[in-house]
């Protein structure tokens, strides 16, 4: 409902009535976690087969045993299936452990001690800073502020990030080296950014030669319907107009194997690999290649994954699709909140006018923990205090029904609260 | 025999039947890789039961799910076996994946990006160098190349690096940051660090508050003897003289169970642990958990990782053996060339007289390829162009022995070459 227009009277009325809504709700007393986008227990089951068999498998590989030393770019058959699911080659590939971010961080520091390429290293090039699309991913923003790279927060669109803001930026300052992007499924507005983003983003002009777009491609796989939305393959317009080099991109099987304990794999032109891997080669002995048999055995190829993925989507989908049924029943029509429909990833995105760290206070402090409101943007300085990202994967369905009933209701106390301080 | 007191017309009939002799050994025609310290496949089949009962064991944890994210700093199972491993507390320990090198690297670039507990990075340091006893590794020593940190080589003797040496320098000079240590079965040279070495690296003055021991305990349970060798217990020493933040220690199972394929993990103060994965926790969502628990599962506790070394010293224990026999019969008494007699570890060093580089381009131009002399020292200059790394783990008996009787006729074809030269 429309509190602006409500009497204080009345809004005091409301408040104690919503109090002791809140009080009803959590007599069940339960305790839910919502801060990540952890896979619950029913989705750790799903890889299990993939251990049964793991004692198999033939690690007697062209290249060499699996279980020795060497292969320091990943074994060929996972490379093979990384670059079906990035439909690239597998010479632009490398297949690491489990957590792409452990990839994305290495470069950013590759890049800040030795340089992209041939250029000088970000760490002799005075003040460095990345586009930030926010809301977006925490983990990619914190990479930044451990390094000392200067943020510069530019808004996400139903589309992607908004180019018109992004493409005068970039064009004029060399000192701005990369943008993180989640393309598909976006961390957390679950959008997927349309063919002129893709297009638009391969092919700006920067005034960088060392800008690098950091394409976390995590939920590239990730439907929850069989309509999978489509992400315009960004290697294919950048080799087109010859900005290949420009362009890394990361997966991992986290979300389809372990979290954590699976494989992660990014793909880059062939020059930025041969680069990556001489860095490799100071850091590394190579990968965990058994868990790399294990992966490719198990998952066999992208109709495998998909097969694995449709068994996921049957685990998550319920769980979205209540927050979408009680939401809309307890908000259509109200103008002081909007949240997404995503129809793949991890996240629902909440935006509420000016409370969200109040919502997230409230539920915390009846047990249902949600991701800290402004986390989703750069120095987690969220000015409209506006965005809440609700990871429902870990919880059952039944934790769901429960943290859904307080969100509603710390959501309408916040917004009386509001209203009545500006009474 | 002595060449120097051998004219050169006898000398050129020597090389001549030498080289008759490399002929009729050579017919055989095998191709052996004796370049690192690769397990044999023998070795690798050992930790195959790991593998069968994978998705037997519990991956429910106290602190979560083994399956899931969370726990960067490895599951507390495997923080207890390398606590008992390394004899510190689980608190002082940190279980990570594959590679102990990854750490090490990880630890220098932490140290010049960040700098080391709250002392200045060394990128900002000016010139930094480390403490290189040779002949040593050469993957540390190419860590130091890759940062361009200035390598001191200093000489190793029975009982470790000299002390002598070491002890004035890093007393007086503070860009001394560091010292690479392997003390027990030192590779390549076999030897365990003396009770009185150990001492001294830990109480020594070092003038640089954030100096570090890389204390690379990569052999620490690879005996090839029931007579195992006793290493002091370096943290003991430090806790007592109050410079337990000064040493890092370094594990892996590579050579216990999957080479690059195991789990790794560093000891040090708790201080230090704290301050290292402040840094992880931008780096890493965390390590491979499940590899951890079927770690730990199968080997369970040093004992039973001492029974897994018995069958690897079994099957090692005739390869060294085998070498020091045939060396022993052909060079007995020879004062131009001397071999180690490790009773662990995975090397035996050889040491000749200003011939390494053409015993080791003589042996590999028939088939049979020994890491490139010069390589166990800094810069990869061995001024002495003396020695040469043998890794006898890889090869099968026979290839063994083909691959000895190479050498062995490599090195009198050296030598004599080098008489020649001399007269």
């Amino acid at each position: 409902m429309n509190y602006s227009e409500v009497s204080a009277e009345e809004l005091n009325k409301l408040l104690q009535q919503e109090q002791k809504e809140l009080k009803k709700i959590t007599k069940r007393g339960l305790q839910v976690d919502m801060t990540r986008g952890r896979p619950c227990k029913e989705q750790l089951e799903i890889a299990m087969p993939m251990l049964e068999k793991a004692a198999e498998y033939d690690y007697a590989l062209k290249a060499g045993d699996a279980r020795n030393y060497g292969q320091p770019q990943g074994v060929r058959p996972a490379l093979e299936l990384f670059a079906e699911i990035f439909d690239v080659k597998p010479e632009e590939v490398i297949v690491a452990d489990g957590a792409s971010l452990n990839i994305m961080y290495n470069l950013i520091q590759f890049a800040m001690q030795f340089g992209v390429l041939d250029n000088t290293p970000w760490n002799k090039q005075g003040k460095i800073k990345f586009i930030c699309p926010a809301p977006g991913y925490d983990r990619h923003f914190s990479i930044c502020e451990k390094f000392g790279i200067d943020m510069i927060t530019v808004p996400m669109t139903k589309n992607g990030p908004d180019m018109d803001v992004i493409e005068p930026l970039v064009a004029s300052d060399a000192s701005i080296k990369g943008i993180w992007c989640v393309p598909k499924y976006s961390n957390p507005t679950g959008i997927t950014f349309s063919d002129k983003v893709v297009e638009r983003i391969a092919t700006m002009k920067v005034a960088a030669p060392d800008f690098r777009v950091f394409w976390d491609n995590a939920y590239i796989v990730h439907a929850l319907y069989d309509t999978d939305d489509k992400l315009k393959n960004i290697f294919d317009v950048a080799k087109k107009a010859g900005t290949m080099d420009r362009i890394y991109s990361f997966a991992s099987t986290s979300k389809i194997t372990f979290g954590g304990s699976g494989i992660s794999a990014m793909a880059a032109s062939e020059t930025n690999i041969k680069s990556i891997m001489k860095h490799m080669f100071y850091m590394i002995i190579g990968p965990n290649k058994v868990n790399q048999v294990i992966h490719v055995e198990f998952l066999k190829d992208l109709d495998g994954i998909k097969k694995v993925m449709k068994m996921h989507a049957d685990i998550l989908r319920p769980k979205f699709e209540l927050f979408e049924k009680k939401f809309s029943e307890a908000f259509e029509g109200d103008n002081y909140l909007s949240w997404s429909h995503p129809k793949g990833g991890y996240f629902i995105s909440l935006d509420v006018k000016g409370c969200a760290k109040r919502i997230v206070e409230i539920a915390g402090s009846v047990g249902v923990k949600f991701t800290p409101a402004g986390s989703t943007f750069p120095y987690k300085i969220d000015d409209a205090d506006s965005n809440i990202r609700i990871a429902p994967s870990c919880p059952s369905l039944e934790e769901m029904d429960y943290a859904i009933d307080v969100l509603i209701s710390a959501i309408k106390i916040a917004q009386i609260e509001l209203q009545l301080k500006r009474k």
